[in-house]
């Protein structure tokens, strides 16, 4: 038996960018005003600049500084699991590891980005990071994050997840960040809104609208991305390097890597160190990587491969990704965290060459999944990670049936302990699936083609 | 700079029980009923046999079995930190080093004790464990452990903690456990209290009184206790066993430990490896141990070492140990977890033969603190931890007065994150101290005095 000795490893010490190894470039990224190709000044104006700066790097290493290494340490390297519980309980000859993120002290893998941020923005002497947040996960993560570089946080949280999770306010409120529920009378754009629904209970959009409002009118301030952005995936591989280097002493390498998809971070985070592996030919196998999605947004599933702004007011540039829409308008679900319409151009972009494939589960059979891995693993999982556990057993299931030894490997992304509500109506029998509805969806994709029809490609 | 490469250590393969190296040997158990000597039966009959056996025995050391070892590599080693921004930000000479207990999947220390007795309760073939909790973080800790082996859990929590915990007790449902509001109907004690005041918000003593009923009428239950016995102590030994390997790159040793203290274990769990290292002469230095408890339970600074109950229908055997007396009522304090009014009896020799140092702090100036090292450090503490990390914050400031370079090391035991509502309560300015009044103290003590006056020594 494999126990923590053998697989005591050190800290990474570089981030792994995958844009030089994509199989085609990136699209450019599109002005939003002039609808021309974005300068990098847009990017650097609303992004701390280390950010910016690898939208368009080349770069596939990015030294992690060792000042910085030391606070991946109050939490890192995370421990890689064995789940020998749940895979008795499936009686499967599969192999299923996951990569325990719920150990940082937000509860996710939105820590490994949050920190990166606020320790570059401290360094070029940006005082405030802006952000929004839904679910909150994002929101507490950058508080924690700016707390230990020393650097203000404000963080718009839609109303109706500010008035049901006072836990992730409070803690938020605690590391010392200022929490405002949006839309508010902060900005144009939530003073506007108010003044036609003075009891809007608020959307991810409009709060992702106030952050870049509120960012755009104060030049010390700067906008916090918790997802899309490459250097935020990049800061994610912490999750997939370590990885590799604790499955060495168990003999195994995954056939297949999972993990959930709201913007793609930890998703990437995961699987760009083994994709890495493949295009440099030192992995020892073909890997196949999944995506999971929900079927309340199933951008990749049932979306477009087309450009669009990532905020509802059309404030952002536009990148080209698989996207619902951003006047899409999902059924409520209990995983904020995969609510945004849009996913990362570098994993749409690999979507759409084939090589991610992607699945998308409703929320009822993914709660029933996480219980299940609560129940034999006993890590209570956010609902975002109990849809890369559901995939997983899925996976398993199909590994019994056909009596194969696949290596399952999954981020399991953050913990569920703020999440109760989710579970408490799960366990009442009240939850319900709450698909997309494909008219909403044609309705919201077609309302982005028409916008901009000379950007739309022959993909 | 140290990482967490040279930091990388194993799973400790064996718990260290301190009772063959105490200065004198353990006062004997009590029987509640005969009181005479307690014979080993009665501990057997209520407790998991490894338990029972270990109140006993003189073994210096308990093998870790490797079957469960696995499970304890779902979060640990846990890191072992040096605080360097609580350093700076109190300007201090010292060196502050904390174990990070606060990863486990329930969120603190009790962790250990849990899936221990959980796993040994399995073996022995008892199929459910019955508990009492307050804070809830010892019930939702067995419910974690109960449900990685497959073992019924039953946890009577005080209606009080029921009402105004809900995340905790829906934590625990998560992982399978039934959780009862105490009083109860399902017990005569609980039955009896109801037909009193049926609207009782109960107590710890009083469901720790219907725990131990239904534990002793059923006769495939046993009770499961998470601090004072020996065993349950033992298991805690890996934190301090891990902080002592992990320090080795630093090439530091702790001058002092501390650990907050309600019934002593995971206090003990850190700091009686290194007693054992000054007691075999391995030590490269005296080390002193400091035991922080709450003013408004100050049992080891203000109560006395006497023989007493551990629950208040004394239905427990009698223990000798510091006590503020086992139907002290104290003033409502957010840190349920050091509300226990008796510690550990190894503890409590230690305590009496002055080779640990106590000292209470008020819950206002403990959330103070607690506040501090959340914006410092990036982890919410407990408020039971955070008394810990306010009694290194005072000794940072003394060496920084004295100019002295002491090592501190302490036990960071738990995350404050379902514990908001008392940093809302600090936040908000309206939070008191709360310190336990004198004439109750005298009453409670007189009181055990009174009732087995023949059993009280010359100490």
């Amino acid at each position: 038996m494999v126990t923590r000795l053998e697989r005591a490893i050190e800290i990474p010490r570089q981030w792994y960018n995958i844009a030089p190894d994509l199989p085609s470039k990136l699209p450019p990224v599109i002005d939003q005003n002039t609808h021309g190709i974005a300068d990098k000044k847009i990017l650097h104006r609303l992004f701390v600049n280390e950010v910016a700066r690898a939208e368009y790097s080349g770069e596939r290493f990015i030294t992690i500084p060792e000042e910085f290494r030391q606070v991946y340490s109050i939490w890192r390297p995370t421990p890689l699991v064995r789940a020998r519980r749940l895979e008795k309980y499936l009686n499967t000859p599969a192999r299923i590891y996951y990569k325990n993120e719920t150990v940082s002290p937000p509860g996710s893998h939105k820590a490994n980005a949050a920190v990166a941020q606020a320790y570059y923005a401290k360094q070029e002497g940006t005082d405030r990071l802006v952000t929004s947040t839904t679910a909150g996960q994002w929101g507490t993560a950058l508080a924690f994050g700016c707390t230990i570089f020393g650097v203000k946080c404000t963080v718009y949280m839609s109303k109706s997840s500010y008035d049901s999770k006072p836990y992730r306010k409070d803690l938020a409120e605690a590391w010392g960040a200022e929490i405002i529920s949006s839309p508010s009378t902060r900005t144009k754009v939530g003073r506007d809104i108010l003044k036609v629904d003075p009891n809007s209970s608020g959307s991810m959009a409009v709060a992702k609208s106030e952050a870049l409002e509120d960012t755009e009118s104060d030049p010390t301030a700067k906008d916090a991305v918790g997802s899309i952005m490459n250097f935020v995936l990049a800061t994610q591989t912490v999750i997939g390097q370590e990885a590799q280097a604790q499955m060495e002493p168990y003999e195994d390498y995954p056939d297949m890597v999972i993990g959930c998809v709201g913007g793609g971070s930890n998703f990437s985070g995961i699987f760009w160190p083994y994709y890495y592996e493949m295009v440099s030919k030192t992995a020892p196998k073909q890997v196949e990587f999944l995506g999971v999605e929900s079927s309340a947004v199933p951008k990749l599933t049932q979306g477009q491969y087309i450009y669009d702004h990532s905020d509802v007011m059309r404030m952002s540039p536009l990148f080209k990704m698989y996207t619902a829409g951003h006047t899409y308008n999902p059924p409520e679900i209990h995983t904020g965290g995969l609510r945004v319409h849009g996913t990362a151009p570098t994993l749409s972009l690999l979507h759409n060459a084939g090589i991610v494939k992607a699945v998308a589960y409703n929320q009822l059979e993914v709660f029933e999944a996480g219980a299940l891995f609560a129940r034999t693993e006993g890590i209570l999982p956010a609902p975002e990670s109990a849809h890369a556990i559901k995939a997983t057993i899925d996976e398993a299931r199909r590994c019994k049936a056909e009596n194969k030894e696949k290596v399952i490997l999954f981020s399991l992304c953050g913990h569920g302990i703020l999440d109760i509500e989710g579970y408490r109506e799960y366990f009442s029998g009240k939850m319900t699936e709450n698909n997309a509805d494909p008219a909403e969806l044609k309705r919201s994709l077609d309302e982005v083609k028409g916008l901009y029809p000379w950007l739309q490609g022959s993909d």
